[in-house]
């Protein structure tokens, strides 16, 4: 089960960073709604990690990496790239840890996130997402201030981190006396997928594990059935911010390739449909990008009609001007 | 400690009620927040009934006082009069237990809840909240109709209901082998906080419970104060619209006199501050009503400093425009 061999990465890293995280990132709970199931036609669990510290997924693999981080090395601090949830997470792990952080994020990234990621005390330095390599500027500054590089998501200890959801997922299910049929997660370069889809195939050898990508950053999709990590060509323009990675990464496909069932895009109006109805039936905020996997079950790409199915909703961290168009889109 | 004598309510119809709603309420998390704790100086820990079913707790009260109509009178329906929460919680059980029901609401409420009660299969009658008298209103019909009247909170099955919400919390504290200072919840006829204190001073007799109300609806302030129930003077005109029952209950105010620590009130600007707050860091929706006891906290009207709070956040049914004035009035 743990093949620890193929891909260098299994269920035992994702166990470790559960100790690690344990009473920092919080145990999101697994919800359902009768108003969801009733329209999907199936049973649908929730696992809502907007509920998580800094409204995202993200600590978990940033608190996680960071904690390997020898002590000797600490001083210098850590850099990351990140459109925002990453960067809020990453900045919420040093600050605890003690460690100064400095932040490449793009300068169209939602005004929130920049703003809540100078609000956990990290350092922000802008780039253009169109004509500007982020990890390029991350690294060099890595060098400049002998810093650590904390990868969004080709890292072992960021994808073990967010595995723990898969983790969590899996002790709830099992506590319910529930296996489920389906999983879904959403995907930018893939480190939540692989290790959601680790821990619950490892837990539940017969669950269907996708991938969820916005339309035009549909690299999994493509790379999946390429049998090899394929390239985005758009490189911005999509209302799901927080997934627009360019090609899926290359630890993470490896792992995705073994345990993945498959991917779907959905488009970004399925995407703000999503949000509209976790607003009004499911009474959580999400993020286009946080929404697309429950946006998957919803307009049908994925079938979850007399199934159980496992949804993450990654996050809650919404430019207020989008949720008002996500309810302005889709009237009650 | 079931002290059934003085009031005729104890935590044994609590614990009653939590056997019949089982499998058809949510048993809801309890969640907690880094930045609320660092707001408030100490530790909350977050009871959202907004993500019960019906998006507030009054499904519980609703589900277990129908489920005791003996069969040979749930041909004849029930009746019940709400501005939207009760509404949607009676409509709901009704339809489970395939009974017809008749919902008498004021002219005023929420378009959202009119429709949702609507979506659930009720029946809808309106009334003028400034000049008609509901509760009459919804007599004759339940009279007509040879119906179950089912009052909203001055009931021994209703608030047995709620109380579920306590005995929920009174369980995960002791799992997570906490005991709480301070709890607080909102209050209108005062059945769920009647509910809720009785559990919670059941299982931990030194905790303090209040009961929190809109400005203008402030009876159990008045009324705990005097020793006897009191009216309000207002009859409407609250953004907090699940809160303006007129006075304390006959059956609620002898158990919340014996169980309550006290009541507070707080400002429509306060409930407004809450929603956003609730919005912004905790990513849930809720309803200027049902995020009074968290106003209470965040307001320091309930000091929470170096105290372990428990808050019921009890309805998440709120109009848009409501919420998009919470987050103008209280930009980030």
């Amino acid at each position: 089960m743990s093949a620890t061999d193929a891909t260098g990465f299994s269920v035992a890293d994702i166990a470790a960073a559960a100790g690690r995280i344990a009473g920092q990132a919080a145990v999101t709970p697994l919800l359902s709604s009768d108003v969801l199931d009733a329209r999907i036609g199936g049973r649908v669990l929730l696992k809502p990690e907007a509920l998580q510290r800094t409204g995202s997924f993200k600590f978990r693999g940033a608190f996680n990496r960071l904690s390997t981080i020898p002590e000797s090395e600490r001083k210098g601090g850590v850099v990351a790239c990140s459109s925002g949830n990453h960067a809020q997470g990453v900045a919420a792990a040093a600050a605890i840890l003690g460690m100064p952080a400095v932040i490449v994020m793009p300068q169209d990234a939602p005004a929130m996130k920049i703003a809540r990621t100078r609000a956990l005390g990290a350092e922000v330095v802008l780039y253009d997402r169109l004509t500007e390599d982020r990890e390029a500027i991350a690294r060099t500054i890595a060098g400049e201030r002998t810093a650590t590089f904390v990868h969004p998501y080709d890292d072992f200890g960021v994808m073990a981190g967010q595995g723990t959801v898969g983790l969590e997922i899996a002790g709830e299910c099992r506590r319910l006396g529930i296996v489920p049929d389906l999983a879904m997660a959403p995907a930018s370069g893939g480190g939540l997928v692989a290790g959601i889809s680790t821990a619950l195939t490892d837990a539940f050898p017969d669950v269907a594990v996708y991938a969820v990508e916005p339309e035009g950053f549909d690299d999994h999709v493509r790379s999946l059935a390429g049998g090899e990590r394929l390239k985005n060509e758009r490189l911005g323009g999509s209302l799901c911010d927080a997934l627009m990675s360019n090609m899926p990464g290359e630890k993470t496909f490896p792992v995705n390739r073994r345990t993945l069932a498959g991917a779907v895009a959905v488009s970004d109006a399925e995407a703000l449909a999503a949000v509209a109805f976790a607003f009004r039936e499911l009474k959580l905020v999400l993020e286009p990008g946080g929404a697309v996997a429950l946006a998957a079950l919803l307009s049908g790409r994925i079938d979850g009609r007399g199934k159980t199915s496992v949804v993450v909703l990654s996050g809650g961290n919404v430019d207020e001007a989008v949720l008002a168009r996500a309810l302005a889109e889709n009237p009650a």
